[in-house]
């Protein structure tokens, strides 16, 4: 008997498959935020206004402590950042370039996603009436393209699914047919699996797939007697060799299924709205130079960006969010093996490139969604609101792993033409409608030097993760890059989370110890 | 060799298969309107206000007719209707209904979502600037619930769409390497599809399916060493004996695939603006009783349904779209062979359920998108937009075909009721959280008698439909009815577009025997 098939039986093995149930943890609210009055008279400072460092501050102001937030750039959001007509971007080693966005256009150049079970950094949307809209991150329209596939010319996304799964479950219906899964299925089984493939793969009463309109028209259904005529389907093979053909598989990964949301207005409404509800607004524009601790307090120098003073702040409690290639270069007390765990933290690469575009997509019925190319540039992403507005803002590339550590050895300029070719690639004759290009490279980013780790991969060590998420004396690590989710907002709330809940433990031993 | 596997060979048979092409008429405009001086002189009446109607009186009049649209309820649209607080339903053998909804809730009674491959209406929103908004769908948070399998309790859509695919990728994986393809496919062919199979389906090294995190997790991944955990799988054999499994098929069907759009604040933005674009208002209110043609002219009687009073217009042309349950009451000179075809029409059954309600489904992660529960209500529909605000419209039953007949069947309070149980098993305790409902059945609105028809089913006759798509004279019968999309907006359009080609050929021709 098929363990895929009957998984111990639905009636033995029901009652341990916790999955089903509404009311399992699913859906459980796993954090409890400290009572109001824990915080009464201690202090904390937090380093970074990023998403995590305004979690840490707004939850521990509301338990009651003050926190003070320190961020070296003169606005909050951290790799939150939503770049508008205007806007100067700073890279190193390479030259400033300042958005030329038409008026209302925006660009995500970090996050700009949120999964529907990315509860934590929803919450923080839903009590601060940060308006959300849909972010279209699966169109059935929008195309795959590789150089060595269909002679380099896109196919829709529709055909790639639905031609895969035709041609599939074709080959499944034969095989069972055959006998090949007489021994791993009764004959009840195999008789609802055939019937289930004629609906699923859309197959002929012969159990062959000769297309679906699923898979799109040649001829739209019209008046009268036009009557719709489905595509000639995409032979299993030349799917099978297309490169291109697992992103078909991309909207169901769980971090990227659907329904996925996003602010309306740009992605920094949710920075935005967590500083506003602070009752000590960030200090921005102070660099940490150093940091140390002592029994009675832990201490930070920063040193004022426009006027170059320095200054120390001291508080009870230390909340370090900033990323590791930046930590490692601030003077600390830290213990000598902490040091080395942050110094050894080799971070991923990631970039985007945008451009400001008149809407040709949507005369392709492309409205929303993601099509991808392969290749250094990847992706290009299309906007998910605006429809039918002369003008979008157009992300040309979107590359992350080694397509980016290529990328981004390249000029500036060798990236926006990459991506213009990219978007030419999928939109023929349409790469020179491409404006207003921005790159943003992560790893250039002055306060960033990398967009995220991946604590096991890149010869990245999981037990320096596991001894830079312990507290350290009066000092606390926090950040995405100390979650499971180092690349999502969400990762930056379930740290800071954490870390408020670690804050309250030591102040609750710190009372039992000696009440204050 | 496996024909969806080669389909005649790559090379061989690709320059055949011309649905790749971004040039294939698949995005070509298939409308060219009249020239704008052809209609000088010459006047048409339109029956109906709904989108055929309004379509042709639009283009007709950009093509310089006179014209005069004729409609019997006090609003345009026809189906396209957006009920909102206050509005009142006027139902046959059922009470009148007074919508009680929320400020700023509204019920899409009839159409509710645009394909984002139906252009001609589309083309519309875009010309006359309806701001539009993506509908959700597909959402994989969404739900399935049939009692009959497990134990009753709503499986997520994540699970089924991706615990199905393990299982059966698990079975061609096996099928596979026992040989039984090995007359079909080559030895590279299998290579290929077995390693694509581990990704399809998120197999293990040894080729089984266990469990995928795409399927959503027991524990999500957090902080530190909260490593997320996928939910055990469900068991094939279970899968494929819920009956309510294929409606996780529903996102493929290519009248429902992603990206699907919306008109901001409701669907009869688009009827309103028609309407507002024409140049002589429609007539509202104006219930047609008879009509009739002469060598010279088209005469139509109608009667004003809030004065009685009687009143005759006459055109050159007369373009009928009422729905034909209606158009079967209106006595004419119609030849005998038509008003036969006429009367014989069936058409189907449609009704929907609406409430106000808190957005519970929203803590349960569903920000859109559509959960199944079969029976007589089939479906439940979650609003796509105004995600966290306290309350939204839900759709508690929409249902068509044999489940509609039994329901309507029903009284409405029973309805409700029946409405109110199955949002209940999908959201156990939230069935008392409804409030303000509302039911429209489209059978029992007196000027449409039906949703649509299915010219292929329920009895009817595709001879019919040829004869009806027939001008008659100076008569030109149009609507959705006479589309290959009668129960889509689109299906108007293309209706209305054709006719208005019809007539602007019938007065070339008319010029060419005697110039006007």
């Amino acid at each position: 008997m098929s363990r895929a098939f009957a998984l111990g039986g639905f009636s033995a093995g029901y009652a341990a498959l916790q999955g089903l149930g509404l009311t399992s943890t699913a859906f459980a609210k796993d954090f409890a935020p400290p009572p109001r009055d824990l915080g009464q008279g201690r202090s904390v400072l937090v380093l970074g206004a990023g998403v995590a460092g305004l979690v840490t501050a707004y939850e521990l102001e509301r338990a009651g402590f003050s926190v003070t937030v320190v961020e070296a750039r003169e606005r909050v959001g951290g790799r939150n950042w939503t770049i508008r007509g205007g806007d100067t971007v700073e890279t190193l080693d390479r030259p400033t370039q300042t958005a030329g966005f038409s008026k209302g256009l925006y660009f995500n150049a970090g996050p700009a996603r949120l999964p529907s079970h990315h509860q934590g950094v929803l919450s923080y949307a839903k009590a601060l009436d940060v308006p959300l809209e849909v972010e279209v991150n699966s169109s059935r329209s929008s195309l795959l393209q590789s150089d060595k596939a269909f002679g380099g010319k896109p196919i829709q996304q529709r055909q790639a699914v639905n031609d895969l799964r035709g041609g599939l479950s074709e080959l499944l219906a034969k095989a069972t047919r055959g006998g090949a899964l007489d021994q791993d299925l009764t004959a009840d089984d195999r008789q609802a699996l055939l019937s289930f493939l004629k609906t699923y793969g859309d197959l002929d009463a012969g159990g062959a797939y000769k297309g679906s309109e699923r898979s799109g028209y040649l001829t739209y259904p019209g008046a009268a007697d036009q009557k719709g005529v489905a595509r000639p389907p995409l032979p299993l093979r030349d799917l099978l060799a297309d490169e291109a053909l697992p992103y078909a598989l991309f909207e169901d990964n769980i971090l990227m299924q659907a329904t996925m949301l996003e602010p309306t207005g740009g992605m920094d409404a949710i920075p935005k709205a967590l500083a506003k509800a602070l009752k000590t607004p960030p200090i921005l524009g102070a660099e940490v130079t150093a940091l140390r601790q002592t029994d009675k307090a832990a201490e930070v120098a920063v040193r004022d960006r426009r006027t170059g003073a320095a200054r120390k702040l001291t508080a009870d409690y230390l909340v370090v969010t900033l990323p590791l290639p930046i930590l490692v270069k601030i003077a600390s007390d830290l213990p000598a093996q902490v040091k080395t765990a942050i110094a050894g933290a080799r971070y991923d690469n990631a970039s985007k490139v945008a451009f400001d575009a008149p809407r040709f997509w949507e005369d392709q019925q492309i409205y929303g969604g993601l099509s991808f190319v392969g290749g250094e540039t990847t992706l290009v992403w299309y906007p998910s609101a605006g429809f039918n507005q002369p003008r979008g803002l157009l992300v040309g590339a979107y590359t992350v792993m080694g397509a980016a550590r290529a990328f981004q050895a390249r000029s500036f300029d060798e990236q926006i033409a990459l991506s213009r070719a990219a978007v030419d690639k999928l939109h023929p004759g349409h790469g020179k409608d491409l404006a207003a290009p921005l790159v943003i490279d992560w790893n250039r980013q002055a306060f960033n030097l990398g967009p995220w780790i991946h604590w096991e991969a890149d010869g990245n060590d999981p037990a320096a993760y596991a001894l830079l998420n312990r507290p350290q004396g009066r000092v606390f690590l926090s950040g995405a890059h100390l979650s499971q989710l180092p690349s999502w907002q969400e990762g930056g709330v379930a740290a800071a989370r954490r870390t408020v809940g670690l804050i309250a433990d030591r102040v609750r031993a710190d009372r039992l110890a000696a009440p204050h």
